[in-house]
């Protein structure tokens, strides 16, 4: 593509699902998070009289704070709740009056909901822009920002690498926004997960069409090539019963031992919480990077918000 | 009245009811809240450094968001808690300590309490203002300058209109707010409710002093001539039993049928949440003002807040 | 102490434990409190742009709210959360994990934790500095540092006054600290407890080395010579059954009649939230300072933050 023909615009663009986003446009946001970096020590008064509004109808501290986080320090201010039965819900108002109420309190919206396609609904009816902060079990866009910028920051680049998702890719809503972002790019992708916990068929079916995917891949026989390895927790709460939970947990813990035969330079991610799938040995090695994505997630919501308000462009 | 002559001064002031405001006082309230207007949209500065406390002993998610909008948009910031249950209760601390304690971390306080008199009792303690954000199922000020600044928006006066009320008049705080001060204005009103959702005696017998008050109107017979319909979810939450909410859930439903012979220019007003007692195929029509009466709440809030922490006069 | 020749340095440093300061050190921070007072009133910017995490594990919307307030009257923000069963928590993330999340969204955290040892561990991964918020029950010094604070205000020293802890000295936490930081003055301590709830013999013998105590004194009898009465509340929630606490509630209550023989001058301290140990009628005396040191707590509060944060030396 002639990149310097084609404008983009960010302003009042809703981020409901990353396959909105071209290769191109993901590039640009990654550009703009980077020259957040200095911004996120020294602060902004960027989007000073600024509020967002964090509607988290399921609780994630960790993505409510990062995103106010971000938005303080680029001088502007929150409100929001953090609980899943919040009054409004409680007395049986729907998402649409929610967000025709909320949209006048706030120049921004981040929501956190449950139900696949809440985000999309939110956008429908918002006057203002939404981000989609997670919804159901597809979609997590500024996770998956904050991994792509994760990788460029740590690897140098994205195209050419080797990419292993490892753990639950079943119910695990940032490894599809993931996945379908890395199919932009010239990536070889491995996934590697118990039986009951593979990958949906028509996600897929969508990114093999575009990248080489191995699947049911042997994280042994793997590890020695993989630039890149993904972990995730095994949730709990997605599984219908603790059974099944009980049978997999523990299953492809990363220690040590896994890690004989990486690559020196492969690095490890986890969108985090983790429960065990990674042991705390693994922390202090060079590989671990898990801990810095989460500062990186800071510096892609500021260009995030930065850019949905007209800020920066 | 000879208004050059008499002095208002709002600083300090508790709002704790709206019987405590004269129709001057009001009025004043109101133009003020419309030179709030522009500041809604760029911030302001005018209570940078002060505090507002909202401590919501009963949730609003509504109420409590608009407080903290207000808050920001004048340059202030927020502190406080949204739980019933929160933590010095538990512990068995009654509201004056409360109140005693949280004067010294805030300029001013907004209280949401499920008990008639709790602002009351606040104000008698504070050093600091107290506002009422909702109490009991009587007083709800801030939500009745609310309706009355949008009703004078939306139809250039107060005086000389028929208004309506529907739904539940008995356990709905904010038709009793909203009721005594239309009071003070040149109004003739309608209470449309189910038998057992009738507005409690006292109150009519009060108004009914000032105003002509037609109780237990027809719905279809008085649709022709009222110019606003004001209409009230009826809260689950303030039944006795389950059976009686069942009974009266959907009756007085607002849909495209019930306003067939509605006035072109009436306005219909609900203070929201709503469950189903106005159609979604209402939104759209240019009657439905309900949600630019939510823009309405900020700006009243900014009024009052600058006001009482004698930013403005 | 030779006062001129020592350096101290409060910046970056954990505020984890009241064992962990100087007389030296802790009379400095009162010094900087109180140099906080006018700026308590007026607001300051000296923290823009920085941001507080108040990481509440177990509920306290006092001292919470009293590091918010702080916080935000030296120009700085918060995020955080309040609620004991937060998200990653309920997901199964350890302290540590956390604290290294947390750590990149703030300059400063300040973390109450139910366990013995939390704020400790906190401090040990983590690359921004800890304000201990009160942990277990034992450990709880900014409520220690502003008990001092108020008693050096109220009576104009510290040294030479006679000084008795009265109510549940076993597992109230703010006695602990606080008796550890008067054993480094010239203090005489009285302890007044029932037989159930008397100070554990470890803090008794480590204070005994340094002052003289007397334990399980006769409230009527040292009455008339003490200078600061210390009340705190009977914590039900710290009770192995409700029918000890029922034994003892109640027990050691002030009153008036209680108060006949006391000086003129003493003063009467309490951490908040009182139950009924202390009756109303004795708010209106001079000798209630409890709602004082409320106050107190906010400007000791901003001492420690602008000190740790390196705004002030």
């Amino acid at each position: 593509m002639f990149s310097g023909a084609i404008q983009m615009n960010f302003m009042g663009r809703d981020i409901v699902s990353i396959e909105d986003f071209s290769q191109q446009e993901i590039n640009h946001i990654l550009d703009i998070a980077k020259t957040m970096e200095p911004l996120a020590k020294t602060g902004s008064d960027m989007l000073k009289g600024k509020i967002l509004a964090t509607l988290f109808y399921e609780p994630s501290t960790r993505t409510r704070l990062s995103f106010e986080a971000a938005m303080l320090k680029l001088g502007g201010a929150n409100i929001g709740f953090a609980e899943p039965d919040f009054a409004s819900v409680r007395k049986g108002e729907n998402l649409a009056d929610t967000i025709r109420t909320v949209e006048n309190y706030a120049d921004i919206i981040a929501l956190r909901h449950s139900l696949e396609g809440a985000a999309k609904l939110a956008a429908e009816f918002s006057k203002v822009p939404i981000i989609n902060g997670g919804t159901g079990a597809e979609e997590h866009p500024t996770q998956a920002f904050t991994d792509l910028y994760t990788i460029r920051k740590e690897k140098g680049r994205i195209d050419g690498l080797k990419v292993a998702l490892i753990g639950d890719l079943r119910y695990g809503r940032t490894v599809h926004s993931l996945a379908y972002a890395l199919a932009l790019y010239d990536i070889e992708l491995f996934l590697v997960s118990p039986e009951t916990l593979r990958m949906r068929k028509d996600v897929i079916s969508t990114i093999k069409n575009k990248i080489p995917v191995t699947e049911d891949a042997n994280l042994e026989a793997i590890m020695p090539k993989i630039d890149v390895l993904y972990v995730t927790r095994i949730q709990k709460e997605r599984f219908p019963d603790a059974t099944e939970y009980a049978k997999v947990k523990g299953a492809y813990k990363i220690d040590l031992k896994t890690l004989k035969n990486a690559r020196k330079d492969m690095i490890i991610l986890h969108p985090l919480p983790r429960v065990d799938e990674i042991a705390s040995e693994v922390d202090n090695t060079p590989l671990a990077k898990y801990f810095q994505q989460v500062h990186n997630g800071i510096v892609v919501r500021m260009a995030l918000l930065s850019l949905v308000l007209g800020a920066i462009k």
